[in-house]
């Protein structure tokens, strides 16, 4: 047997405690020592939204491992309340203080696995240092809020990404008014702004009071202990706590220090093992940067499933382990975007990326479709809609991301969508896909069968889709933009004629259902007489299809289609336009 | 434009129906009739047993689809009634009989479709005609079982496979003292045994008699209107109604009329694009014959999804619908097996092949793991095990099937299976599945991707495992086999000292658990003392390591196969030994 191997841990949440015990599994000869500063290790960062709510009421439910656990079980050494204060890469040491102690040690190591995490971002506004401003990463800080929470009536929640939320809705639960201040004009920014409407207005039934585009100046302490917060606009709101929830940051303090490669994110630069460019030295979990499998793009990620499969991925390599064949060889895929956040018994769901991280990239080969199926077929009991927008390569078919929201089977159609963007799946994969069918589960065609059939439908030429994007554009121009063009009479007319550029706007559902509501300027031609009334239609000009969710329409289309009319669908039909006309895009 | 092309379908429900309706969106000018000799077109067959159950509780539900909506807004003609007798191919023709008229006529066509299904087989049992002896696949049939429930306080069904279990479930809610019997020596045929009994339990506690290896010898009406069905074992069972639910056939009388080519099943034999031997003849749905993508054999797979999918594609290849990329040709991919049903709150879920199907075709280089993850964390209120039996390929790592079966999230994980199964994955794919994780969701590492580490940690031969059979065998040698050998006085003392062959049972829980309930034989060394312990062990024997579900023995395995030690995992641990010995296998 070979000596000893020496491996040191920093950090031991999720990647951490994830890698050491995996390398236990691997290498039962090696010595590996795990340095916490906290007090805990391997604890449940994701529930503590929860125990906040009072949902999770037990603390100790959130300890995953115990120090007495690793010891006993894994024979790991951890030291808690122990940081890591440098890095000697050379002669592979580190100095560690013991803070009960307030020692200094140095520690050799052979290989050395950092896994500090992300911190909170605390913004730089005056006050923020006052009492009664949290933020939520650890236990003691959810210790901190539980026992200010009797204080607490009213709480502004600064930061509406997954935590955000999830923190506003557990304190509503505790019967605390919430004020949701979001600097940019969405909330949940892992989605795009029409998908994000949904949540917006579902959240402001619960009560929360959401509002964007918010941007904090200054917070100051009032006699009765309240907080007055100041926004930008010279608003003032009167609350008794704030929890900043407006992102982490990587922890990479040791890592700069030590010289290791950071990246444009301010996350560690690693290979696909996890390794740095010091050969001894692995980072996994929320402190590195990784690459995007749809956009190539390096980017932060800084989620609990990733951090796992990278201390287990890590792991192996650090012990050298071989494997019989090249499949079986373990390196880090990339990240693939998958999420999901549960809110007032609503589930939101993403995976790949959105349109935002498409224009962002400057890609423009995709399309989109929106449909919105229910869970499971409507003749069974409680079938509720799922609302989906799907992104695809408009040249191969590839698929490229998803979002979806409602109240039942959500996670599960994100999940299908994203094992078939891991295995580098077309929209014709989708369309194929044998899903689990019974009267309460689904659907003969399945909401991810619906998304690709109706995106296969688009590429096989079956189904031109119109963007809303472009009659809402149009849509302003006219019903804001008539006093600008009121001198170029000529002009105007052409508008008032024409209000959506070239095209008509078709609504082929019943009368009834266009006299409720109905698109400016729409004209209405049912489905089932259309074929009767072609005649009342305009070879001349583009024809834009719209119905309630956007299946009628595309029948509609193919009607139109083969008796020579330019015609697109307006996809997702009334629902999406509502999506997309209540945040104002 | 071309002449008219004239598509006659027979049959108008699942497949046909959704053939026509493709048909008509890709050709606005062909004729397009369907023939249907039932009253109904397009109903929603699988909500059958939920109307028995009043779960559905208006008739109107189960009509998807009207004769005045296929022509209204297809443009499709529907004779409804309307049985079709005979084909001749030459001619391109059919005779149909409408049946309110009594009339034959003959119809030509350029392309014909059957779609005509399956129907219920009824055994040639004595007595099968009597009153009070139904069957379940039409709308007449629930109306029928309907107005009877008030007569039935007993009923015998005859069959446990889907239906036959939610008949059985749904008579259960309408109060009926249920009775099932089935035939083989295992419920719910599309799982291997060991699974199927965690159901055969489940049933059982709501108050269902299961029996299994049960033959019906014959029926027999008594005086008061009530039914006696004789067993082979010359049991009686006294009672009101009889349900039969025993499978289905393909109905291709017509078929096999006309010449088409009859697989070795009884369905249609078609090509990808289901055409049949005869090139103006497509056949869709549960009369035709599938090839399963992972054993390659033609099969039967009554269901409604496959049959919605293969009438779109049969309709694009009549149509002679040109795609601009090899990708986007539509041809059917074969069946993947794919089911899910639901049970008093229970979800059983299963894709891809079983063990049984791999024994039937000889095929012996496969492996395969059980689990039993929560559909959560844990410190999240209700986590719901899912008990999970995964398959592979032990050369490749491909996935090969997997079922599963709980409370909740069990759908969820099937359809992740069957789309990695799709895209020809292996276990080191499921491994690295990036799916959604939140408290309320999942766990960082998600049942599917534990389901792939075990597999995928076998494989690296971090992971050996010993298969439950040969536990049982040699478990049942001894408990059972003593009095055969006791003969052989050294044989037997080998056998006492030596129970599983050479294999040494090794309990790794704590010693309370333990002293609950072991293996006979085992021998209690507890995973946290395991290392301090190792010289208990003997190097001169295969050790076998049983835990709860399988966690702690896996970590027990590697730290005695570093140690030296030739040893095993028993896979899912105590749990599904509980599966294995309950059914005795």
């Amino acid at each position: 047997m070979l000596a000893k191997k020496r491996i040191l841990i920093v950090g031991g949440v999720a990647g951490g405690a994830s890698c050491a015990t995996r390398i236990r599994r691997l290498c039962e000869d090696c010595e590996i020592v795990i340095f916490e500063m906290g007090s805990y290790v391997s604890f449940a960062n994701c529930g503590l939204p929860y125990f906040i709510g009072d949902v999770i009421v037990e603390e100790d439910k959130l300890l995953v491992a115990t120090p007495e656990l690793f010891k006993n079980r894994f024979n790991i050494q951890v030291c808690t309340d122990t940081e890591v204060i440098s890095i000697d890469k050379d002669n592979k040491s580190i100095i560690v203080n013991d803070k009960k102690s307030g020692q200094n040690r140095v520690e050799q190591y052979d290989s050395l696995v950092l896994s500090t995490g992300a911190s909170a971002i605390w913004p730089g506004i005056k006050g923020i240092d006052l009492p009664g401003i949290y933020a939520l990463r650890t236990i003691p800080d959810s210790r901190k809020i539980r026992s200010a929470l009797h204080n607490i009536k009213k709480s502004v929640v600064m930061g509406a990404g997954y935590l955000g939320l999830e923190l506003a809705e557990n304190l509503v639960k505790r019967g605390v008014d919430v004020t949701l201040l979001q600097s940019s004009n969405q909330i949940l920014p892992m989605l795009d702004k029409e998908m994000a409407g949904y949540i917006e207005k579902h959240i402001e039934k619960q009560g929360i009071n959401c509002r964007l585009n918010s941007h904090v100046s200054s917070f100051k302490q009032n006699q009765d202990q309240s907080l007055t917060v100041s926004l930008s606009n010279k608003e003032t709101i009167i609350t008794d706590a704030v929890m900043i929830s407006v992102g982490v940051k990587p922890r990479v303090e040791l890592a700069i220090q030590a010289g290791l490669k950071i990246g444009e994110h301010g996350g560690v630069r690693v290979n696909e093992h996890m390794q740095t460019d010091d050969p001894n030295i692995w980072v996994v979990g929320d402190m590195v940067e990784v690459q995007h499998v749809i956009t190539g793009e390096w980017t932060l990620f800084p989620l609990a499933g990733p951090a796992n499969k990278q201390g287990r991925i890590a792991a192996a390599h650090i012990v050298g382990h071989e494997f019989s064949g090249a499949s079986a060889t373990m390196s880090y895929r990339g990240v693939q975007g998958t999420s999901v956040c549960g809110l007032f018994d609503f589930t939101i769901a993403t995976t790949g990326v959105n349109e935002k991280q498409l224009k962002a990239a400057n890609f423009t080969d995709y399309e989109k479709v929106y449909l919105h199926p229910s869970n499971h077929v409507g003749y069974y009991p409680g079938a509720k809609p799922i609302h989906i927008k799907l992104i695809y390569n408009s040249k191969n078919g590839k698929v490229l991301g998803a979002q979806a929201l409602g109240e039942s089977g959500v996670a599960r159609r994100i999940d299908v969508i994203s094992s078939f963007i891991q295995m580098n799946a077309t929209v014709y994969d989708l369309e194929e896909a044998e899903l689990c069918y019974a009267p309460q589960f689904g659907a003969t065609k399945d909401p991810v069968n619906l998304a690709g059939m109706i995106a296969a439908n688009q590429l096989r030429d079956n189904h031109p889709l119109a963007r809303w994007e472009e009659l809402m554009d149009s849509h302003i121009q006219v019903v804001e933009g008539s006093d600008e063009v009121d001198a170029a009479d000529q002009l105007l007319a052409l508008i008032l004629d024409d209000p959506y550029k070239q095209a008509q706007i078709v609504d082929v559902r019943t009368v009834a259902e266009y006299q409720n509501k109905h698109i400016p300027n729409a004209i209405n031609l049912p489905l089932d007489s259309l074929r009767e009334r072609l005649g009342e239609l305009s070879v001349e000009r583009e024809i834009w299809l719209v119905c309630g969710v956007g299946q009628r329409a595309y029948n509609a289309t193919r009607i139109l289609q083969q008796h020579g009319f330019e015609v697109k669908n307006l996809s997702g039909g009334m629902q999406t336009y509502h999506s997309f006309l209540d945040v104002q895009i």
